[in-house]
């Protein structure tokens, strides 16, 4: 296998934090976002989609989303189960994993790519440019804040995002909740059930990678 | 079990074309989001996040998002194998339908929501209101074509979305394609790969429901 990272995004540490639970070392190489490398020949012939995680399989087949890296991987290496063992719980982490994705890393991405200028044209991830909207950073912030409420208010019911045990749904979570620092928004004060999680979750190793 | 869908809508759609694939007769609520039914104290009690589809689980687990949907239908019944049987595979279909999310669906929901009459105040689905911004409409349909030259490279060397087997992809794909004619848009006359892949999903008893 091969998986393509870049340290400072968040849709790479998803697949990193992934990788690293799962307790297995995988040939990487670095591509270096600040350096633009995302878009140069060689890895354009990796993933002509210019996005970072790409896990290469033994059996040659590419894979570029979050989503599908994970599904390939828990299905080899089942060993801890981070997507569910029940029908239930398999539900309820793909479900908690799309509000994560939808309801918190989409208006994230979405205020950051709009306003920064270092995203001018560019306000959407991938190979075409796109002008930004800087209007679309108030609602950003009003759908992050929202998630914050709803994730507290399942923090205080469950030990963990989907349940019981730490999961799919906690890292993409974590990795989101985490990276709304740059657009200045942290787990509010009172959210006491948000931090711990938040806390105990930052102390795992691969949270640190 | 019992499914809440709505006829009008693509997410539903989704879950309903699943659920025929899978061959299951689940007993359905029809909640009907002409009538704003969706945001009724009955139906806010099953979803505070209201939004269809939903599937409440033979255990009790409510389920709101297709993923979560589909995660828990594959694994309670497994035939016929709807998200893979290999790890690639797994891995493929997950990826596909990431992908015709984000770079189909959701563009042309933000499309649509922005600047449809019907949709005032209401630019993103669930309770929260949000004003349109109209501006987002032409990046809307740049990202749908820029999806639709991707689909037809894809099929001109696939047979289905994620490889040879009809898959979640393909019912995620088709629901959103389809669904393209409320902004305007339609496969292309030369795309001929993806016409006759559409073709032949429309054919399935599962694409009348």
């Amino acid at each position: 296998m091969l998986f393509y990272d870049c340290s400072t995004a968040p849709s790479p540490r998803r697949a990193r934090m992934f990788i690293a639970e799962k307790g297995l070392e995988i040939e990487t190489r670095h591509i270096s976002i600040a350096k633009g490398e995302q878009f140069s020949d060689a890895f354009r012939t990796v993933n002509p989609g210019a996005t970072i995680p790409v896990l290469v399989t033994d059996e040659g087949t590419t894979l570029t989303e979050n989503l599908g890296i994970a599904a390939y991987l828990e299905a080899r290496f089942p060993e801890p189960a981070l997507m569910g063992q029940t029908p239930d719980e398999k539900g309820e982490i793909l479900m908690w994993n799309a509000i994560a994705e939808q309801q918190c890393g989409a208006p994230i991405a979405e205020t950051l790519r709009n306003t920064h200028p270092s995203f001018k044209d560019r306000a959407i991830t991938g190979p075409a440019n796109h002008a930004q909207i800087p209007e679309l950073a108030q609602r950003g912030a009003e759908r992050v804040r929202a998630f914050f409420d709803l994730l507290e208010a399942r923090l205080q019911v469950s030990g963990f995002v989907a349940g019981d045990m730490f999961s799919l749904a906690d890292i993409t979570t974590f990795v989101f909740v985490d990276f709304a620092r740059v657009i200045k928004m942290r787990i509010p004060e009172e959210n006491t059930a948000t931090r711990a999680w938040f806390d105990a979750v930052q102390t795992r190793p691969s949270a640190r990678l």
